[in-house]
């Protein structure tokens, strides 16, 4: 019985209580919720809903003839990074039990679905509102955005609409980031509750900052000016780590991850292809993600973007299976998938600020970012995240992060890391990830407690041992079927 | 014994007579069949093999820098769409049981295999001849289309080989739609012969009314010209909804589907992580579906197409999910999954005519097309579709055709629905669906009902309650392996 | 016991001897490997590393304005070829035993990896050196060449690095080629040796002689000048497929593949799906890996290239699949997947020089090659082939190389073959198959040997019956898992 017995933090147990109305609750706060969403959306839709800027995108093609390209390059890298999800959920997948298949996979689908539709509603109006970037994003400040709700009025338009699929994919991306840390016992209707709030409030304002023209990217210290995270190392990968390190210790770890005297049990996956296959895909994904990050193919860095990419993934690969094979003698692919990917996430942001053998070097060093972050989840804060999301996307977010400042070469857009004797960059840098930290610690821990308090955060205890697929679900990811009919080879007596 | 006696329609006991010969005659017929093709062929190509109009593309750049960027954009979407095949694949094959794994897969692949040499043949003349769009088509009437057989003669030109291209992995999606609704008791021989007839001849002859300027899209009514199915909810989705519907029914409902009263069971899938691949690919394969439809990429409405496909399908699988968790109480992701699909097939049509928040309202309002369709097929109609895909692409496709007549907001070819206050596009729609039903009632019931009376339907009985791996392939998909030998681990000998 | 006594070949027993210190000496090795390799590097990067031609690409799109597209449709395309890894890994695995799985999805994903860091520290450079096609590739002569090591100094240039971004992608699926007819016995760290000679050394310095402007691609025969390989039927797939079966020779048959009397038994795979899908993957791929060649959407002649591409596919797999149905009555999609690839293959060198007509006999005509490659193998040569690799990739290739100079219609680039009248081009073609057959025989026998007086190929008996994934990995692809906790559905007691 003592293995079962979760380790119960004291934070756990004082947000534990009055479980019983909840599952009531859940139901009635679902309905009020819609209406409420569907309220205001008529309240932005009726009025403008004759408005336009360029719907089809002819006065666009006339002013700038190198848009059919660009557009092009960018929906179609958007296709790239969308389809990570389906390698985020194969990866997940993988390492974690048969019994809660089901239930990973439909939180794998529904969460960008929601989220998606929180970043419609919302959230890109939080981002970009101000940013003045597109049509229809006319009105914010440095730190939030009050214009392009639902895409109505002037953003009705061929630039923004398409800047709103770009952006769309990667929040979309740093919401299922969590799902994999929770796995196994966050009950679905509080992920998916926690899916919408991160794509319409929690990733959108943070990246608002950064990406939408807010203070961070104004910011000027020592004759650099604004923190540089080019493709989302921070804006996607460490707010969905941080993101997932907050829901785990929240919803407290799996029944037997944990002896009593806190040491960790390794809790076994399921099916060893579906996490390379999940890692293939990322990768693949990626290709879109860092380099279709310029929005435009007349900017050609994108090849070096690619490179770069590319590099950083192998060598992160090569350097951790090769590294634990000196240590153990075993060649672990599980530990080279997660070399690769925390290689590629740390590269994200200074992809194009680099060059090639910067890359290689930033993909190795990523890796003990991987090793030690691991070790302080699990060993340190005991924290179960169930397959290893809090190492490679916020330990790799940080050196990315980190690595604009040091390893920048002054060839792109005038960034200068420490390699070219600035130290201003890596300042900004600095400021960046606290920044990220408290708005992401604070909104994802308020986001977390609130749900816990109404939906609540975590299966039964029952329910986890038969696993989450029958009770959440009713349907068994891989059903017992019935053995064939005996005498089925029988004479046909048709 | 009583729950495996198949309910035997009067329809399927008046075409069932004389199965004996049936297995030699599929033989014969094969090779009488390619001899035919080769023949026919060779009457095409010998004469014309030196004929081109620009098979380099040299004057076609020249006349039209465009062409680059939007050859390069048909083709690469072309390709996403041709990667639907697999999503099919995975969906159907994971709601279907092991013992007919290597029947599905089977189909799945070869199916596209067959009926592309079919267009290839015959379809892309029937559609396209007489729309002059591009060289080599220049000969046909409102019905059907007489050049550009073999892509031989003036038809080897750049463009109008692209053109095939996109075009054949349309035809092709029709196609493998029926795959599904069939499975598990179809004959291989049977089904490929369909494969071909549906590619060279059902297909392209409605296709040629609506797409290759036939009489559907030159047809006025109340101001409104030309029935609108931008990228097929009825060409693709409705047809092979519909080829699927009479499949089914013509081949009978499965072993134990129905019992004696007419109820149906429930008979599991195999393996609930393909359904949600599946979908995940499909959608993925979506996005060059519909944006890649415009053939350019200097039309920059893609990306409102793009973004319309996306927020369709998202709020598709979302309302379906949350509906049947508040009648149930269970998260179905299947019922999900087919809610995605439905809002994909249903904003098909619409895709490049709406507004965003159209988008929207038409994924929303497909989910119950997909539940009451679902509802006549397997309790009105008594039909076992096996998978679901006649509410999804039947269903599905009929809501898209209708809501092209609702919501087209008349930014885009001017097209207006009922709510800019014009009623003729709507009228349009409805007379495209009759022609579209009646055609295809038409000739996939006598398809259906020659390939039946010559190859024989159905695998017999023993066949199918052993499943069809081993009788029809000689190969198990998940064979039991031999158990690791004894003492295996005992000190090399070596 | 007898059953499971492998064959062993005199040229076996020859090489082996020795076998105890070889586990120290793998890892030393590598350890002296990595260090020479770090030496040398910074030889190249530590004073080059203020260089760059056009790191930006502002001036190369002013100077070509088209670069944009194309560059956009080479790196796109070359992410699908990349892609087709995962294709490999899943086609492979699926033929293979469950009990090597973790074994095939290391090998898979890990030697593209270190293949590709060695063709960025040496292959690239060795294999366009001198061939001036960018910047920072001027040094080297008609058999190799000597700048562009690490992609520094000059060679940081935008065109550069998209050229090795393509080529890599290219060395990386030549050498992921070999994993499936050595699996099941290679051990991993002789693999990934391999995987790093082939990428750095043997595949470029071939692909130099006809691709980076070497002498076969120069010679002149009969008014006819240079081989011609416009996708790498020969550089890609015979090289691979000739590394295979050399790699496949030298480790030897897999315990239980033959008999004491040398007939061959037929060892299942796993998962009859997989296989599927990882030829869906490959022919995804593939529309990378040919269109994408001309390096250029500029050059519309990719629209052919396309079209030639799927319809050899689709032929080959429709051939394969009924010629072999014909025989036995049974439909072998196994069959039907190598058919397709196989017609693939044959179609990657002339798929831009001929018309589609052709396409479809050329894909037809290369499945005969399948066939007959597959019995050599296995019946005369008696080496044991896991997946099938040598027949499609060898046999395919080899077919690719001689229908260039059979059917090219002179239409793209003045290539003419038989058809057109002209001998000159096949035998160039002849020329090129003796050189690639005489360089990959002789450097791969010599990489696989050395390999053996080192690491040692094999895995041992014991460790082989066991299956390689825990002793070499310490993983189970597939863990039996702990059954549901008893009582577990009993009534919570939170």
């Amino acid at each position: 019985m003592n293995v079962f017995e979760p380790v119960v933090s004291p934070l756990s147990r004082w947000l534990d209580s009055g479980s019983a109305r909840r599952d009531a609750w859940t139901r009635r706060s679902l309905v009020i919720l819609v209406m409420a969403v569907l309220l205001y959306a008529s309240f932005w839709l009726v009025p403008t809903r004759v408005l336009a800027a360029d719907p089809t995108g002819t006065d666009t093609l006339k002013d700038n003839p190198n848009m059919a390209v660009n557009m092009a390059w960018t929906l179609i890298t958007g296709f790239l990074v969308w389809f990570m999800q389906l390698g985020f959920a194969f990866l997940g997948a993988g390492l974690i039990r048969s019994k809660n298949q089901t239930n990973y996979w439909t939180k794998s689908f529904m969460d960008f679905c929601i989220a998606s539709l929180g970043f419609w509603a919302f959230g890109f109006a939080l981002m970009y509102g101000g940013s003045k970037l597109f049509p229809g994003l006319d009105v914010g400040n440095g730190f939030i955005g009050f214009s392009g709700f639902f895409l109505s009025g002037t953003s009705y338009d061929v630039s923004t609409i398409m800047m709103w699929f770009f952006q769309m994919v990667f929040a979309a991306t740093a919401t299922t980031i969590v799902a994999g840390a929770v796995a196994e016992r966050m009950k679905i209707t509080a992920y998916l509750a926690y899916a919408f709030v991160i794509g319409a409030l929690v990733y959108p304002i943070y990246g608002k900052w950064i990406w939408g023209g807010g203070w961070l990217s104004t910011l000027s210290i020592l004759g650099a000016t604004g923190a540089k995270d080019f493709a989302g190392s921070g804006v996607v990968h460490m707010v969905g780590g941080l993101a997932a390190l907050i829901g785990a210790a929240m919803v407290g770890p799996r029944i037997g991850k944990f002896n009593k005297d806190g040491s960790p049990n390794n809790i076994k996956g399921h099916n060893l292809p579906f996490v390379v296959i999940g890692t293939f895909i990322l990768f693949f994904g990626w290709f879109g993600f860092n380099p279709g990050s310029t929005l435009a193919a007349t900017d050609l860095r994108i090849s070096v973007i690619a490179v770069n990419t590319f590099l950083a993934g192998v060598t992160g690969a090569v350097v951790a299976l090769y590294w634990t094979f000196i240590r153990t003698g075993k060649m672990d692919i599980i530990v080279g998938c997660n070399g690769c990917l925390v290689g590629l996430v740390g590269i994200t942001a200074p992809a194009a600020f680099v060059a090639p053998w910067a890359a290689v070097l930033i993909g190795a060093t990523a890796v003990p970012f991987l090793f030690v972050t691991a070790n302080i989840v699990e060993r340190v804060l005991k924290v179960d995240d169930a397959v290893g999301a809090v190492p490679v996307h916020f330990g790799g977010g940080l050196w990315g992060l980190l690595s604009v400042g040091i390893f920048a070469d002054g060839t792109y857009q005038g960034v200068k890391g420490l390699i070219t004797g600035e130290v201003g960059q890596l300042l900004l840098q600095l400021i960046d990830i606290g920044a990220l930290v408290a708005w992401v610690s604070l909104t994802m821990f308020v986001t977390f407690w609130v749900i816990r308090k109404t939906i609540g955060l975590r299966a039964s205890r029952s329910e986890e041992l038969l696993g989450l697929d029958l009770p959440e679900h009713g349907i068994q990811a891989y059903p017992v079927e019935a053995p064939a009919v005996a005498g089925a080879a029988e004479t046909d007596k048709a």
